[in-house]
């Protein structure tokens, strides 16, 4: 057999780890559907056509081929025959929608959790393969402003009930950036905000002369500029901040009642996760409204986990325009990062809350009865693979951390069945129609890991 | 925009539908959680030279290739380091055991729920992306035979508890059908079994040329070797019927053992669903012990729903061997079975329990801390999109079926709070704090659609 070896790139979880994955999507899909989301899956594959229309990222798309393909000329011959693994659950969706239109009711709702690919260098610690967990709504042609804040309630909502650091959603307006740029004179608003995007990492003094040489502006409006990116704020006081550098209009105005909603709207459920940061800038064009990112505390060299906004054409065909708001996680690498800084544990490794021990092979059926009698009353068992010494049982339980074990009595000698607590030892008569584990032990718990603040 | 179409092999669901599905993967889930299978994902994709070691498949692997791969020369000129996408979760499941065999503790339980790509012609019904689950218990070295009624078991408890009309296990067992051809005196075992395979298809006649002409059997051999195919029994008899046909030996009894104590095993847990059917083959020469084929009543055109068995090799190096008992079910056709033949529907589009409607804007606050009180208490809501006239807002209800509609009632004129059943209209008064639905509308459920038995 060939050597075996990991694919860098490729990420791929133990039994217990998978488990802390698992409750993340877990958390993701309640939540979105308490908030009334359709989950939603797409074919991993669209038109390699439709997949470089963006041309930032078509270096990056994994093209398919059949492996005896050259024996039917002109299977690959066409390029929009030819398909990709989608890099993102956007273009999807966008495809979704166009091609589903007639048999779907708008706004929809949907959240999506798949897999992408991407064919990136994979030393930097990207993944090629990775989850992605989308939230949006997509409108009809319309798409009320404060739906904005809703999808931004719902991912403050997931992100609370997952066991992380304290995160803070950071959310800007579209509209408020260009309407202050415009109202300061400044007429190409998306140099502007290409600039700012790069704030954090070239700094004020070296952003100030891009937004001179490259967007238009004089010193001053560049001071301007800069002023404007430092407010953070959060509560609504970023408005008069904004008022007070100069910033006027309608445009503007808009952008400042819609931000101040979201804020609004997302305290009132998840209270102290949100700031206004008008420096967020989100380099995609095609962003109009509401834009987000999220960081984690302790963690900022991940970057934003979670990102998205308004954008006022997602698809569109000869009839409609379909707008919508969403954000995305980047879930796999906010699964890796709570396993690889151990920020959560499962509870134990297997599902499995007891073990039913087998004294000998003949005796098998009436483990198997018991492990029954607890299935139904929703509790997991698993049956000892075999009649080994009750050491060796005792220890397949420990080395899976499973916190019972069960031991059949025997009628012949009068004993009736005992279950332990393998933690502690505690061992107790018990009846299987009857017995129950502590609520905290009946299913795996992923529990979160206190420890001090750490530096990266 | 190009225009958009499906592709064909490539299943999509609509947002109804795709609940179903996500139903069929909750049962799956939760009933190898409550045997203690530990789920796991494994990569897409695999080395191609790993993919194309079965000769029978290779012609349905789908390679990868990064688009602009010919800029690094080399990347994909050596064939071990080409990555195709896996077409099953066996060939996974082996390599994900040889590379985590230190990490993993024996026997391993696990089932994995992935999709899976064969690059097959689409025309006939097949699938090039699908869905798979499938259950398996590996051991290292060793692997009890008990354990083969053990997958069965958790495997008709899944098939049970899903909107399918009747089913049933077909089961057989290597050792009995080679200990009885080899008792008859025919020593090339898998030209028999090969043969037998084909029985259905070519019937008894043509089965009993091809025993004479490619297994080197006499008349009498092959009338003996169909009338043990057609040995079929709900309990042990089989076992005096093979003997009755000549059948003996150590081989063949321990056989008869191990397919006598899965029938016992299967019908303790689930009664009347398997049977014993010495016809079942299974044409993959790796399975040695127990072999399962399960049919769907007035659906035998599917073929097979759910199949699997007995390998004593499914992986091995220098150290050790793993012998396993797995079963998979073809998850996406099933499903698509379940949804074109309408076996089952939801109970509603989406996972809203309860639209709160919105009289006006300047009142969508109130809603909204409606929704959030009933969501505390697990109540999936929705707040209407817009404070359209109150018909519009019970139509963007009706047409995705959610059961009720709650009226915020106004503080100034007096009027509290009411909720609409609008399946049947009534209406009564409502508090969000106590409110509940009946227990049946909390959550989407999938309803079995009762029918009479339809022929195919």
């Amino acid at each position: 057999m060939a050597k075996i070896s990991a694919l860098s790139g490729f990420p791929e979880w133990l039994p217990a780890q998978r488990q802390i994955e698992q409750h993340v999507i877990d958390v993701f899909r309640e939540v979105a559907e308490l908030h009334g989301f359709s989950g939603i899956e797409t074919r991993a594959v669209e038109p390699l056509s439709e997949l470089v229309r963006k041309g930032e990222i078509d270096k990056e798309v994994y093209v398919l081929r059949r492996l005896h393909a050259s024996e039917e000329p002109g299977e690959s011959a066409d390029p929009s025959r030819q398909l990709g693994l989608h890099f993102d659950l956007t273009v999807p969706l966008a495809r979704y929608v166009l091609e589903h239109q007639n048999d779907l009711a708008f706004p929809l709702r949907r959240f999506q959790i798949q897999k992408v690919w991407r064919g990136e260098r994979p030393q930097d610690g990207r993944f090629r393969e990775f989850y992605q967990a989308d939230l949006d709504i997509v409108g009809q042609d319309v798409l009320p402003a404060h739906l904005e804040a809703d999808v931004a309630v719902v991912m403050a909502e997931i992100l609370s009930r997952l066991p992380l650091p304290g995160f803070t959603i950071h959310a800007n307006n579209r509209k408020l950036s260009e309407g202050f740029f415009t109202s300061l004179g400044l007429a190409d608003t998306g140099a502007v905000l290409r600039t700012l995007d790069k704030l954090p990492k070239i700094g004020a003094e070296a952003a100030s002369r891009l937004l001179q040489s490259e967007a238009g502006a004089d010193a001053q409006q560049a001071a301007a500029c800069l002023d404007f990116a430092g407010i953070r704020t959060a509560d609504g006081s970023f408005a008069d901040r904004v008022r007070a550098l100069g910033g006027q209009g309608e445009m503007l105005e808009e952008g400042i009642a819609e931000l101040a909603a979201v804020l609004e709207s997302v305290g009132r459920s998840v209270p102290g996760v949100m700031v206004a940061d008008l420096s967020i800038a989100r380099g995609l064009d095609y962003y109009t409204g509401t834009v987000f990112e999220t960081f984690l505390e302790g963690h900022a060299a991940l970057g934003s986990i979670c990102s998205g906004g308004r954008y006022d054409r997602l698809a569109a065909d000869n009839r409609h325009s379909y707008p919508g708001v969403g954000l995305s996680i980047g879930l796999s690498r906010l699964v890796s990062r709570i396993i690889s800084a151990e920020l959560a544990r499962p509870s134990r490794d297997v599902p499995t809350c007891v073990l039913v021990s087998v004294s000998q092979e003949a005796e098998r059926a009436r483990s198997e009865e018991i492990a029954r009698a607890l299935r139904a009353r929703g509790i997991s068992c698993e049956v000892a693979p075999s009649a080994a010494k009750l050491g060796k049982q005792i220890r397949h339980a420990d080395k899976r951390r499973i916190p019972f074990v069960w031991f059949p009595g025997s009628i012949s000698e009068g004993a009736g069945d005992e279950v332990r607590d393998i933690r502690t030892g505690e061992q107790v008569p018990a009846d299987e129609s009857t017995w129950q584990p502590p609520a905290e032990d009946l299913h795996v718990r992923i529990l979160p890991v206190a420890k001090a603040a750490e530096g990266e």
